[in-house]
């Protein structure tokens, strides 16, 4: 089996987060690919910036389509999610739904971990189009604007504020870039705390040796 | 003052017939103006569709910031409205939320008229996104493929089935290329029949006139 | 055209308030009229309030349907709203329903400014009757009670606590004695400030051009 | 305990068929009046109906308040319950909201039998102002219209249609008119129904034994 | 008539609570017999709890089935209650059901006081079990864990925050073992306070007078 | 790995069949035992049945503790799950609840066919527990009782209905008895049919392998 793992930003870096996080998943057990999205922009942070990534990373399916069994979309806001999955016979999963759906079998209600406060209506709106807002504790912020990704400091204090305040019993990381710091967090909020990437592997992984995937029969049919 | 209507589409005969609705709408008292989308697809179906108008849309719109006071998306899917709304500084209206949000003040429930079976989940897709799953009574295609936007008779059939078995109260026209057919269904069927185009414009003009315009604080915000 | 607005209650300054904004919106464009409830109490505040001015707002209507094109209703409340949709063949617009349809448009969440805790049950009640309790940040209103429609200040970090508490993109004036300080406001927040009044002309001037009103096939049907 | 039943409208034979039910329940365990509203109409159908009877209803409730422990509004539309419920010390309890939440605690969802369909759109209003909109199987009315209340055939017919299409498995009698068929139509379909004079009493009788009535606090206040 | 209240545990000083709170509302007019559950825990917490209690709360049900009338679950959080609705032909009520849908009568929102914030997601699961989540102003514990169900200052000053903080209209005693604060509570708080014995009482006796049980069409069948 | 499989009924045949569908799945990549429950009934259907078959549930889970990693609730009504989750450290999952969140991952609405239309409510209810009820297309039972739960061609029937009339787009097994029918079913309706036992072993061995159990914070906290 393998699996391609979009990244529908074109960072580096974050691409080689992504991927050493799938890996440690994958455990040789299925082969994972990681692979940014040319001409996409550095971050995904608007609308816009989900238009700009749509082509290349629907070229990377097309093109990709042959060699793999399953694709997944490495942003926690699901961009152009609903177009692969019309347009490839693959399953194809987001990081963002993967999550969600997963944290919403493991406890009463959970919260989302977001970069930053401007973020927060965006995820709102797409914890609803799940169908999600009424297991969602909160989207929750880091008070002060944090200087980047590896502020594990300002993640827990964000985390524990939403245990508290919130009520959250499930922290889900709102973030592909955060992948890495689910265990940690974990080990010392001691509740589970689920990064989206290996989320959408068990979801995809699964419905790859299930022999499952997306209905074509309307909602995502290509050829209506 | 001047509204530019951009049809996602690059049909010329759909853009025609939108901008007779238009300019009989407006008599006079603004201008209108509307544009097809160069590179879109011909028609607007499927999620790939949405992203392969995007481009010419947000060019379009960005080309003609500084001559137009508003600007209206003419498919009743509302493609990359929130893009738009994103984008530009002056108030943006899809005609699938005015229509719909209009309806909602007229009577208890709506139905909204589908060109196809296949559109009706994405329909209720969008219906929920702008929080009018409990007003809508349906979504309603003709029983039998259509053979083309013309075919009246089909259309009447279906909005006299949404009143008797869905109970609706107003009906909303499904698709900009049925602009045109709403006052001879109005008055066969003896309630308010809406066309996009036209709800759109009243929005628009409406907040032209009063000075507001999309809020740029969080979620349309294009720069955080 | 020419439209007729109802205060529902009897104060000839707040009618005056509201009749300024009107005309300042109209613009010499369609004529509006201002009209106070004769027999109405001075303020609507509780239940039996709206029924005090039912007989008197009917009978507004009544006289007045030969010479109006549309009436609207200018408390923030929507008092005996229905009823006007029944009875009359013009177009019948509230504010608050006008306003609150028209800020759901504008950003991802609404707070309506209310002028005391004790009117938020009641809000909420009307938000959810209109379908919007999901798109409402709030209702919020000054901490301490004001002592009158002219307090800014209080408004002022009322509107700012909602945008900063509760997340609200949008602010809605829930009074319709508070029309004139929506630009002020506005200027002042940087986000839209919608007063209800401006919202019912956009709608109720709209429908009149576009030869729509309210479906009487059942709900408003007044011979059943 | 002596519980006073208003009859929203001006019939006299209606009255009479509340109080027959209305005293066979009470069985002399505590005193019961019907009085019918003066200058009510003869029924209450429409919104303006709910106004021609506020005020009768208000003076009924007012000259009455020192002589009963307890007020109940029955008309199945519960016209002006709100506005009672804030005038008065005493509880006041609805016909619709006592028979439907008492509904929802018997079965899985309940049908209201209602006279006609044109009432269909009113009633499911309701139905959502009380929450209960995900309990409600259906709102039924007889297919052909019935010449008089009753037409008992009919609604068997109807109830039996609820039950076997809508899946409904409690019937709530949606018309103060229908007491009196409650015990005819159980036996003969096996499942609940309820008349909602009854159910009103059930509550009424209990909230005056138990010392408790409406909160004044901010919905209910009459003089904030 | 006769009712028996089942103390789902096995605490005879709580039983002997509810007893009292249950004899003083019956007065005479009917009886009741409160039992506590051989078998079960002391107190009813959790998941395993429910089930723990369950083997002994059916025998009892099944072995006074002759001897009454109708049947009370003692316990707000309702445990079993859906399986002696199914095994009964009598009245069954739950005190958290009743309880709440009285209070969704009575005022805006209400609050329910609890003895923990550990229990505040499995209330909230109940009271969306009973499709009120849209009533409930908050599930509301001390912040101070409390030493025993006698701390009365807590309760009130929680109560106090619900109504402040969360803008209760009503209170819901949301533990059996609170029965008999209620009316002192009530005199402080100046609102509606229930405790959920007298509500189970208020409905059970209602339905037995009226002839009225469960429906055992489909979800109570206790046969299919 | 080893994940146990509990059938919560006492058919061996049942078992053998659930066993069937485990072990092809897991392919001896993990290991699967399938146990019936000691002292269960033979069915599953009311909630009795629940009850009944919980002791021997709890004691399979703590005998079994130590040798596997995971379990499985294999009744599509998952009984018993919530305390199951409450009483291990182990991930616990339940066929209704991840074959019901993978189908919402897979198309716009998904059918749950069902054997018997007496048990729609139950299962409806079961759909809202998830919050999955605005996913739902349909509960679908065959119209004629079936024989036995090999009879294929009344489920065929039953899923053609449902994607026809309900416009389901994904098909959900409701029985843990019907495992085995997947692939056949889904080759000749051309859309996905999720069997829930493999849905389960997709969740839960991923949960396994990444190291993430059940929320103990509050919910699922024995101990509180």
């Amino acid at each position: 089996m393998r699996i391609l793992i979009i990244n529908p930003n074109s960072d580096p870096v974050m691409t080689e987060t992504i991927k050493k996080a799938a890996v440690q998943y994958a455990e040789g057990e299925f082969e994972v690919e990681c692979m940014l999205t040319p001409g996409a922009p550095k971050f995904i942070e608007t609308y816009e910036d989900d238009i700009q990534c749509a082509d290349g990373m629907l070229k990377l399916v097309r093109e990709n389509e042959g060699r793999f069994d399953a694709f997944i979309v490495a942003c926690h806001d699901d961009p152009n999610l609903d177009a692969i999955k019309e347009i490839t016979d693959k399953p194809a999963v987001g990081i963002g739904e993967a999550s969600m759906k997963i944290a919403s079998m493991l406890g009463h209600k959970f919260s989302v971990l977001s970069t930053d406060i401007h973020s927060v209506p965006g995820k709102e709106v797409l914890v609803r189009k799940y169908h999600l807002q009424d297991k969602l504790a909160s989207v929750k912020a880091p008070v002060r604007p944090i200087s980047d990704l590896a502020d594990y400091m300002s993640f827990l204090e964000t985390a524990k504020a939403a245990i508290n305040d919130d009520l959250a019993e499930v922290i889900v990381l709102g973030c592909a870039g955060l992948a890495g710091i689910d265990k940690k967090l974990q080990n010392e909020l001691g509740i589970p705390v689920l990064d989206g990437v290996v989320c959408a592997l068990i979801i995809a992984s699964g419905l790859v040796k299930y022999g499952i995937s997306t209905s074509k029969l309307r909602l995502y049919n290509p050829e209506y």
